[in-house]
């Protein structure tokens, strides 16, 4: 059997069943975009990594290495901020063409240190391997948290309120403008849709104020799509879940890009991917109380999209005619081998 | 510039360049192999990386995926090794080619699992992504030390002794008969030469060893050949060396090799590199107690091999005629850009 046959996840889990139970100081081990692990002392570590790949993940003349310095940062930092933590620490790992210009590293690291800056973070270490192939980004970053604020995937509640931060599928349109830059839209839509896509923001400080809140049950970053993302939290919670299609924030630019491309502006918002918004669950009561807050304290509306339903009621998209189409995991988000 | 035309060591201080001060709690940051961070609590907290690309560390039809697990876990446990730390959690991204055979996934992660078992951590996460071209394995490692028991790179003062723990240039005779496997030896020789290069064994409890006896004034592992690693310890501590080639510990497969193809063992000693070993200062009164301890404690015999001098002497060759080397930092070691 070949890795694409078996999938991302399929693969994932097969690494996880490879390996003897975690020990103990192993809270979140293999299967979470972030490890969590217990430090002698009572405080959390949290450990995450994510690799860009050229010709996979990026095109060299089509991201400048300013934006993509930026853009892998955001990434590690947002699966951090997905479980209320703080980032900490970085190594980065480079492999590189040895003809490769040196320019393009000073700008890759102007453009990491500036998103890293703004996270609180440094960047402390890594490794230089040469290829004689496409350049390999791979950018791992640590970070803690007090035990009492962690969200995990695995929290989520059967009748919890779903919500998501922000706006979705303005990523796809800076995907689709990349890809097709003849069309024409918009000024504002244009660079909303760009700096999304290449530059995105991570909810750092909004993910901080929903761990805090001890209102939060479950919570995922949206980087595979919503879609993709929700069946990462019902699989650790071991839930089902309900999405409202019709109660999705779509992004301005999501709206614009797609009408004019003669796309469904919320397919692209469910299961565009790299939004990095944060999706979670909380108590339909204590829902009024969270967007207060998030609002007060970080200016970020958050949106009720759905509820959480019962282990094996499956992922549901309701429309809104009433219309409710069951989405097997299989076919919704970004599976890095599924697709090539 | 190009990066081949900086070098390794000239790309790393550019990088460290374009990056502000670290702040306080970063104790050593880019330019050692392995970073070393405060923990709010007083603990400190090791992180390393090194990543293994396939037609530049490694080609598939000469290692088995088994031996190549292995040999990612050891490099990096021999990094926390030569702090004296001990090695806690790893991170493991995967880039590899969509149409890879799953059953090479399990047999690296098989050889994975037992080199870090033994080194008493765990894979606790990483990430999976897909190529078009050859596979890339980046592989991050977490450790713990109490900040009385670290030993840095910095720490060599003029007139300590120069001690390395076993034998060297084993491994490069591991390589040499990779590449030529028509080369016609002992299958002692053979089984040690493989066993040094494709599996070595981290000096794990000997670096602990070390930094608990608190005699040790600085360290390294010797990954890029011993001339290449005393060059850092040198640049870190501000010192010179004088390395005595006559006293070098000479591994038995690395004589016999290097004698069949017409090749000084020393120099293969000197330079070969992916060695493993500890290279480490001390004062010369506390040598005798130092090589009591490891051997009573481990197993494994130390030797003086040569003696710190002052800054602005160089680094220096001694040969049993009485002639000096003078070697310039830029020839000594490996360099993952000069060589192409």
């Amino acid at each position: 059997m070949r890795v694409n046959e078996l999938g991302e996840f399929g693969l994932i889990r097969r690494i996880a069943s490879l390996l003897p139970s975690p020990p103990s100081d192993v809270v979140v081990g293999i299967g979470d975009d972030v490890a969590v692990l217990q430090m002698p002392t009572g405080e959390l570590l949290l450990a995450t990594c994510d690799a860009q790949v050229e010709g996979v993940h990026f095109v060299r003349s089509r991201i400048t290495p300013y934006q993509l310095g930026k853009k892998i940062v955001a990434i590690n930092v947002s699966d951090i901020a997905s479980m209320g933590g703080t980032p900490m620490w970085a190594l980065v790992s480079l492999v590189l063409p040895s003809d490769m210009e040196v320019d393009f590293i000073d700008d890759l690291y102007r453009g990491m240190h500036e998103q890293i800056e703004s996270a609180g973070a440094f960047v402390v270490g890594g490794n230089l391997s040469k290829t004689k192939q496409e350049m390999v980004i791979d950018f791992s970053l640590l970070g803690r948290i007090a035990p009492e604020h962690l969200v995990l995937r695995r929290g989520a509640k059967e009748g919890d309120h779903i919500l998501v931060t922000g706006a979705l599928g303005d990523s796809k349109a800076g995907l689709e403008l990349m890809n097709r830059p003849e069309l024409i839209v918009s000024t504002a839509a244009r660079r909303r849709a760009e700096e999304r896509h290449f530059t995105p923001t991570p909810r750092l400080r909004e993910g901080q104020v929903l761990g805090r809140s001890g209102l939060v049950h479950a919570m995922a970053d949206v980087s595979d799509g919503l879609m993709g993302d929700i069946v990462h939290i019902c699989r650790a919670s071991r839930t089902g879940a309900e999405i409202w299609a019709f109660e999705l924030p779509i992004g301005s630019a999501c709206n614009e890009v797609a009408a004019l491309v003669g796309q469904d502006p919320g397919s692209w918002a469910l299961t565009g991917g790299e939004d990095y918004e944060l999706l979670f669950t909380a108590s339909p009561d204590a829902v009024p109380d969270i967007q207060k807050l998030l609002l007060d304290e970080t200016g970020t509306p958050c949106t009720v999209v759905g509820r959480v339903t019962g282990e094996g009621s499956g992922i549901l998209v309701c429309m809104k005619s009433g219309e409710k189409i069951i989405c097997s995991p299989g076919h919704a988000g970004w599976d890095h081998f599924s697709q090539s």
